[in-house]
């Protein structure tokens, strides 16, 4: 069957053709060879030269997904988007298991500001309250999985920020404010392309999508004590609910 | 500040301009005129030409976000997302709630298939056992929202195509096959670009994003009922949790 691809749609046909080889990928059409089919194949299922074909791979090496190999073709390195419970009780280190191996959380910067409109209402202090934000990027094994802007109220956590640059876990951060435990009230999630940020921060092939993940937390008396906006490449990851 | 758009990134500057704006009001950043800014303002601060902003304006016209009125500019429809509910017990039309004011979901097709792959191993049977497949479109205040499709072990609800056009409803046809309850017992969540049938059924402006949820419903003894990929126009809904 001839696969169709849209013209004139706002989106490239190479990225439209990423979209459809990662899909099959995901779905084990490929399995049996291990290998994605050759480009001129490719090009006669999708209707297009072999130049937008090699674009559409190209973007799905950077992603982690293939890797072209001397001589042979496309190998499928990777079939499964990482998956990230939403839980109850969610530490993102603990949330990946053994899908990573190396877990890392980098500080990308801080600051201390009013907060307005939906940072206060869902930390449910007044408009113009002073709030710590953090602004961090997470990888496993390297591969940037996720950037985040996470506020805290500055009245009760005022050294979020220097607990977190020293301990690396917000879980830490709290701890060292005396919050020792915090459970996860609420979470929307939507879905939209991602902004030159970050592109620029999860090293995306442009035009790449975004699953955000708004999240509030709160101690065990149900007070709020963080708002975060988790930006997860969608490539890479799937999000996970567990009720 | 001059707000940067990419260019050569695969997805048009207009549909770039269209999340920005889409963002901006969902920020409520136009909230005290109701309008969103002139067109030649937009052009400036995205550095791109009227007609490119017109484009954009456009898809979100036909988004329903927003609406040109004759003489006076842009006015903003509609600030929010549909949120729905993904929870231990969701049915679709309580789920929305009175976001919408009327329901209504539709029967594009049905089969029966030998169940491969994720469909079988979702459902908790032999990889070639027959289900029923029900491919829906729902929608609210005439706006479609949602496509499914969904699967049913054919052995337990042979009936369940018919069931569902007589009733309009799965819970119903689940019982008149004798099943009064059932719980959603895992959901994972992935985004990427509609295909074209995703954008011809949800009637979305081209290059547009799905989030899509694939859930798995048991009965209260966890045996598995129903496994469904629900695609949710991403400009339109958001997912939210209830843990």
């Amino acid at each position: 069957m001839r696969k169709v691809v849209e013209r004139q749609t706002g989106v490239a046909l190479w990225r439209q053709i990423a979209d459809r080889i990662r899909l099959a990928i995901s779905n084990g059409d490929y399995d049996a060879a291990g290998m994605v089919p050759p480009e001129t194949v490719l090009a006669g299922e999708f209707g297009v030269n072999r130049h937008t074909v090699r674009s559409a791979l190209a973007a799905l090496a950077e992603e982690g997904l293939v890797r072209a190999v001397q001589g042979r073709g496309t190998m499928i390195e990777r079939k499964e988007r990482v998956s990230y419970p939403i839980s109850r009780r969610t530490r993102f280190s603990q949330g990946l298991g053994r899908q990573v191996k190396e877990i890392g959380t980098r500080l990308l910067g801080h600051a201390e500001l009013k907060a307005f409109g939906d940072i206060a209402s869902a930390l449910g202090i007044a408009p113009g309250e002073p709030v710590i934000e953090l602004r961090t990027v997470s990888s496993g094994d390297g591969r940037p999985l996720s950037v985040s802007s996470s506020y805290y109220p500055a009245a009760r956590f005022p050294r979020m920020a220097e607990e977190f640059e020293q301990r690396h876990s917000v879980t830490k951060a709290f701890a060292a404010h005396g919050l020792d435990d915090y459970v996860r009230v609420s979470t929307e999630i939507v879905a939209r392309h991602a902004d030159s940020d970050e592109l620029s921060m999860l090293k995306l092939s442009a035009g790449a999508i975004v699953l955000e993940a708004q999240s509030v937390n709160a101690d065990l008396d149900g007070k709020p004590v963080e708002y975060s906006r988790n930006c997860f490449a969608a490539d890479r990851m799937k999000l996970r609910i567990e009720t």
